[in-house]
This record gives C-alpha cells, structure tokens and sequence, in this order.
C-alpha cells in the first residue's frame, strides 16, 4: 500500500504539445488507480496515480477511479470532459460490449455481479469509456509504444503476483471470445502444484509470486531456512514482494534460488509452448516481478526456453517491457484512441 | 502402401457442374499422393490417388504429382493447362513466398535442400502453384468446407504418426513467421518422454503413433505382453498402423489401452492450453489415429481437456474432422483458389 502515494507529474514540452485531441485512460489495481492523457502520438500530457479505496464499495471506486482522471487531466492542462475518450483497463472479468466489470476480488471490498463502470463513468467524465482487460491493454501498450514497437506479432507475459499475458497477432490484440491470453494457465506439470485458480499443473501455480510464497510458507513449516520473510518483517510487508524476492536472490538465500529458478524452468517450457503453437516475433516480459527481476532474468528465460523450441533458429527474444508502471494505464487510453502504428 | 491404390472417381451431378472455373489441389504424402479438381464452391469434381514413388528422385516425384493432378483434371473433364491455379499441401519445411520445399524425409527418397517444386509443377501445369503445409491446408479445408464451417477461429488437430496441427484465426490462417501451428510440440511434462523431433516431453512424445510404438517395442522388450505386434504381424504391416490400435483398443489389450489413455491424458492437458492461451470456438480432430478411433475419443479427449480449462462454461467443442482423406488436397486447391466463407 505505502507505494501508492499520489504522484503528479506535469510534461511541460516545447513546443506545447496538441492538446486537441488527447484521450485518458486509468488502470484499476488492488493497490493504486493509475491514470494518464496522452495524445494522437501516445506521448503521456499527464499522469497521476491514487491508492485505491481499502474497502471501498464499486461506487467509491467508480468515483476514486474519476478522480484520478481528473488530476491526470488537469496535469495535462485539460478536464476530463475535454477528453475524446477514456479507457479503462481492470482485472476480473471484463464484458467490453457491454461496458461491465464482474468477479472482482481484490479492488475494493471486491463485487461479483456485472457493475456498469463505462455507463457511470461515462457519465462523469461526459463520453464514451471503453473497457478492457488490465493485462491485455499493457501488452497492447508495449506493442504499439513500447518494447513491441518493431514487431507485427508479440506475446507479453506479466509475471507478478499470477502471470497473466497478452497476444498481439498481426498488428490485432487477439482476445479470442475474450479470454485468450491466459499463458499463466498453460498447463506444465499435468497433476502438478495446485494453483490459484484451483487446478493443477499451470505454470502460475510454480512460477506466480503468490503460489511461490505459499510453496516458501509452506517450506519454513518444514523447517526451512530463508531470509525471505525476514526481509518481509524488516520491510513491514505483509507479503513477499517483487524487491523482497530480488533481495533474497541478490544475497543467494537458497529458497528463494530453488523456488525462482523453478519458476524460470516453468516459464521456459510454457512460453516454449506458446512459441511453437503460435510463432510469434517476440515475447515481452512484464508485471512486478518481470520488472523488477530485469534482463538478466529475460534472458534466462529466453535460456529456459530454448531446449523445448521445434525450429530453433526462429528462437524469438524475450525483451523487457519499456513502459513501466504507465503501460496499463497508457493500454487503457490506446483503447479509446484510434489505431496509429 | 497397400492402402495407396490408385482411385479414380469422377463425379457426376445434375446439372452438370460449372468448370470454367476449377482448381486442383495435391496432398503430397509419404505413401501417397491425394489429388482433386474443385470447383468455386468447394465441389469435388475429379479425383484420384496415387501411390508416392518410393525411392524416386525428387523430379520423379514432381511428375507423379502432375500425373495425379492430370488424372484428377480429366475426371473432372478438363485438363490441367484449364485449371485456374493448383495448390499443393506437403510436409517438410514450406516456404510458400520462394515456392520451394526443403527437409523432406519419408517422401521418395527425401531430400534436404529447397527445391522449387511450385516453378517445376507450375511449367507442367502452365498456371500458377501455391505451396503450403499438408496439416495447415487440411485444418484450413476443415474450416472452410468441413467440421469448421460454422466458426471463425478453430484449432486443428491431426492425431497420426506425429500430432500435427493448424490454426484459423478470425477467418485468416495463423502461420505466425511459417512455423506456427505445432500443437504436438507444446510440453506436457518437461524433462519427460523422448520425442521423435529430438526434444523432451512434448506432447507428440506421449501421444503421437511413432512414439507409442516406441514405447510398446521397449515394454515387450522388457517382458509385457500385448496382441499389438500380433496384429501387426498377421495383417503383414512393419508399423502399428491407426487400425490395429483400433483392434487392440476393443480388445482391451492392456498395454494399447494404458498407453492411449496415456496418450488422451496428454492431449487433454495440451490442448487445453492452447484453449487458455487462443479462446478459440472449436477443435477439429482429424489425422489417421484421430478418424479411426473417431467421436467416442473426440468426446474422451473433451473430457480430459475439462480439468484444464481456465473458464469452465467456455470448453470449445471437439469435433471430427468431416472431409476425411480428401482434407489435405481440398485444402490445397483452396490455397490456389479465392476465399469464399
């Protein structure tokens, strides 16, 4: 949580940029509401990022999620009325047409039922919000602005607390009927380690940080040594972070090596897979963990994969993602804004 | 090779058919050589197959399949100089810019470097020949002609030696950078069984009618008992062919029931990935093991998918393949032919 303080960044460029015509896009975390303006070219006229409402109900958040497209807005010299469209990218399950958000569990104090977020922010902000999946507008944002920049065809793996991903085929993000994407629920180890999603076997359930730190937890009740939760004490967390694993991994606590380097060995042989049945020109490694760990770790899993590709000389590289923090609230604005690479 | 008669089947319809636009397509395989005259619509005019020269040169092969082509065309009464273009569906490494084909092993007697089959036929032919994958064209033909018509993206599946496959896209097939579509090599189980393209675990090394067959030789060498290479034996075969499994299978041999259910375990795992990862609308099952054990293991293979599958209520379906033999060289005409669904 304490990384969710407010931040207000004003560019200031010259010659000042267009402002004629600039769309908002916010995305929704379990921690923090990232929103941005940016213009035809996708350059970011503002930004802000809140913390999101503890235990707010989806009308806290609604309005949470208003407020920071207004101070990103205003960032950018304009309100949010201004704007020729905000998109909004969120976790759960996303039903883009009709512009409702259901099955959230961790924004908020969480909903299940299908809650019209375009209609009610659309009705604040005075026009159209489009609504997408908050990974799949990252990968969207890395492929047009970011590290995809030179590729037709990439698949983008955000590997944090699950690892979620994201397809761009020929220039077109590819949803599927609108749950494609799922790299995390690749299966890797049919009857394997449970997962978080209830099943077994997915490469989420040994390479997620969520399923790492249960397998850790699970470990210490064994009696095993690690810093790892030492390092989450010390650090007042209430959970195993992205810069508590890279700690752990830096000072060679070997629990923390077994558990990361398994996941690796998983991430290799799942995007392999990914790779020989779609043959995409590259992969981009993102999400707080990815982040965090940086190249070293991409190339290990470009390593990881190479023995499980069928034509090896067609290998694609494993880039890090370039846009940060900002890819999904940028993604979120590309899907208001009109297409332009 | 004895199944590789040659066949020759002229249609007949009132009223009579319209060729002043028709199309060939040649399905060029290790025993034998599929050809058909199609009309716009799909309609098969002509047809024949031929037996694949076994230790011919790689120009022998060319003109067994203008022979084929040749044969087809007059079934339909034409010949192959009024043909509005000939596609050809072949194993082995495609390029379909440069019309060449390169790393044919089980075809004649193989070659390795790229051959410009497309400019040779074509000189015979006098028209244009498109080349493409023998799996990819079948899956296309499914989708266009077969048990894929009433989808816009679809997974193909040929279940035989090896585990092939093919994707359509929202109505486009999905090559990637030419290599995509190799469902057999998705990993089901890294560091696992030895597969016949060199790697581990691959789903072709459990399911795959090659590696079976390895693994039945091993477990009678180590003293198992099965009715499989009695089977084998008495029906004069030097491979455990699609039909002798079938046998085995009813006859509840132990050793072909463990290892297809072996075999279907794993399909289930890795077909479901790809569904976690695509979203795509259905499977078409199709290959030789595949139509021989047909929809009773098209439902079983569904069933093992079921664990799997990331959003339950969305399973796509898998169906069997409806075009049968003549798939693969439907499939190559309608790479020479224009787009109709």
């Amino acid at each position: 949580m304490d990384e969710a303080t407010s931040v207000d960044v004003t560019q200031k460029e010259q010659p000042p940029p267009d402002t004629s015509k600039a769309w908002g896009g916010i995305d929704l975390g379990g921690t923090k509401i990232e929103a941005v303006v940016i213009d035809g070219a996708g350059t970011v006229l503002g930004r802000t990022r809140h913390p999101t409402p503890g235990e707010g109900s989806v009308d806290e958040v609604v309005m949470a999620m208003y407020g920071a497209i207004e101070e990103a807005a205003h960032a950018a010299g304009l309100t949010p009325q201004q704007l020729a469209g905000v998109g909004v990218g969120a976790p759960g399950a996303v039903d883009a047409n009709a512009g409702t958000l259901a099955h959230v569990s961790n924004v908020g104090r969480g909903w299940s039922e299908p809650y019209p977020v375009a209609a009610n922010l659309g009705e604040l902000t005075g026009g159209r919000v489009a609504l997408g999946n908050d990974v799949q507008v990252a990968v969207a944002a890395e492929y047009r602005l970011g590290a995809g920049r030179p590729y037709r065809s990439v698949l983008g793996v955000w590997w944090g607390t699950g690892v979620g991903g994201g397809l761009v085929l020929d220039g077109v993000p590819w949803r599927g009927r609108g749950a494609a994407g799922e790299i995390g629920h690749v299966v890797v180890k049919p009857g394997g380690a449970r997962c978080g999603c209830g099943r077994r076997g997915c490469m989420e359930a040994y390479a997620g940080r969520a399923s790492m730190e249960r397998k850790a937890r699970k470990a210490v009740g064994q009696g095993e040594k690690t810093i790892l939760f030492e390092l989450m004490e010390k650090k007042g967390r209430p959970r195993l972070t992205s810069s508590i694993w890279d700690k752990a991994l830096r000072e060679e606590d070997p629990l923390a090596t077994w558990l990361i380097d398994r996941a690796v060995r998983m991430l290799g042989a799942g995007l392999a897979s990914a790779i020989n049945l779609l043959d995409v020109e590259a992969i981009v490694l993102g999400g707080g963990l990815g982040t965090r760990l940086g190249s070293r770790y991409a190339e290990r899993i470009h390593e990881a994969m190479r023995p499980h590709i069928f034509v090896p000389g067609r290998q694609p590289p494993v880039l890090m993602a370039e846009l940060g923090d900002q890819a999904g609230a940028i993604g979120a604005a590309l899907l208001a804004a009109p297409p332009a690479k």
